[in-house]
């Protein structure tokens, strides 16, 4: 394993891939997961992002890149489904990945199971990095009160209280600079969401993101043609 | 085999997915284009056009949409390489494709091959539509001149000629109006080259395009890293 400032080092001010795709998608395997993580990586992504334990394990020993790994999976008692509980965080260590990226917001885990446990199991098993997945900057705050190495802005636009910022279809630039100036470089702020072109990305560099995580608009055909059509068809009347 | 009126149908003001990968890139197998395809036409492409007999078979088998099949082969005595001879035409011609690409410009082509003479063969062997891939006007109008069913910008920007046009990275929405306007509608004009946002889609169709091709923007996970990774760069004063 790779100490964490090498990590870090290897991350600052580089773009990061996040390959993802779930059954009944085409790309939902392990080998095309694979291949379109190695494409991005010859395409200049310094890490890739990926989601389910056979994904991030077949990555990881493919790829020369740190693997940040997720395990989404959906409870009914509870709105949290990146990493909710301890089970997917024990079958990411399995994985080898450098960095577990869980869920920080501040609603109810499934089972009632605390943030806290969780990363303080993974802290005393393992060397791996915690990537926190925030939505406000007050679950920023609490996930560097926890010790989190890293904070994204991923779940921004996709919880209840965020949902507005979802439907402009940008980027959180505000909640990115709320981070970036609250931390001051202390914790590197990590930009993702709704990052689709090249500008989003120089605009979140501006804004003071460490490092910038696109996923969509790289490696989602479906949805990448799903919004050239959209518009298409708006423009032609039809929707 | 479905009428060419009734494919024309299911083409017009439509979005054409182009799913192409050569060896050694990741995604270089009839397997990985098929899901890229598939992915493609889930999100609302209506057509896929594919790159070599392996994979044009591949995807028209597994696939419910018309297919445009090319085959790309370099020759060293000649620039042509979109389906350049009769065997790489005679190729397609056992794939099953609606519809077969070949280079029409005015370029002469390996072993001083007519491009004629090869239209010629696939007409009188198959109901296959002929699509010409043009860099120019001039080439737009000897491929009517020559039966062609349609007729796409592919090559602007691509030949000695129109090098010019390829560094704005944008479409060539001049040749597309000159071709649009010539033709007033009887023979379709597809818009195919840089064509990477969905503005970029909405104005080839504004522009006059029968269809619209899109292909790195969607399925060259490589490339669209590698055009936000350059902003970037660029952007940190490293190129």
């Amino acid at each position: 394993m790779i100490s964490m400032n090498e990590i870090l080092k290897r991350l600052e001010g580089r773009l990061i891939v996040s390959c993802q795709a779930e059954e009944p998608e085409p790309l939902a395997s392990p080998e095309m997961l694979t291949a379109m993580s190695r494409a991005a990586v010859l395409g200049g992504a310094a890490a890739i992002r990926s989601n389910l334990p056979q994904n991030v394990a077949a990555i990881h020993s493919a790829l020369d890149v740190p693997v940040i790994g997720l395990y989404k999976k959906v409870y009914t008692d509870s709105e949290v489904y990146i990493t909710p509980t301890l089970n997917e965080a024990k079958a990411l260590l399995e994985t080898g990945c450098e960095i577990i990226a869980l869920d920080a917001t501040i609603r109810t885990r499934p089972f009632g199971e605390q943030l806290k446990d969780i990363t303080a199991y993974i802290r005393s098993n393992s060397d791996v990095l915690l990537m926190a997945d925030v939505s406000t900057l007050e679950d920023g705050l609490l996930a560097a009160e926890m010790g989190f190495d890293m904070i994204s802005t991923t779940l921004s636009g996709y919880t209840k209280e965020t949902l507005d910022r979802a439907k402009t279809g940008r980027p959180d630039y505000g909640l990115l600079a709320d981070l970036a100036r609250k931390f001051n470089g202390e914790i590197p702020v990590f930009a993702e969401g709704r990052i689709w072109t090249p500008e989003d990305a120089v605009q979140a560099f501006q804004t003071g993101a460490f490092a910038v995580v696109v996923g969509s608009a790289v490696t989602r055909p479906q949805v990448i043609t799903q919004r050239i059509n959209e518009a298409v068809k708006k423009y032609q009347g039809k929707i």
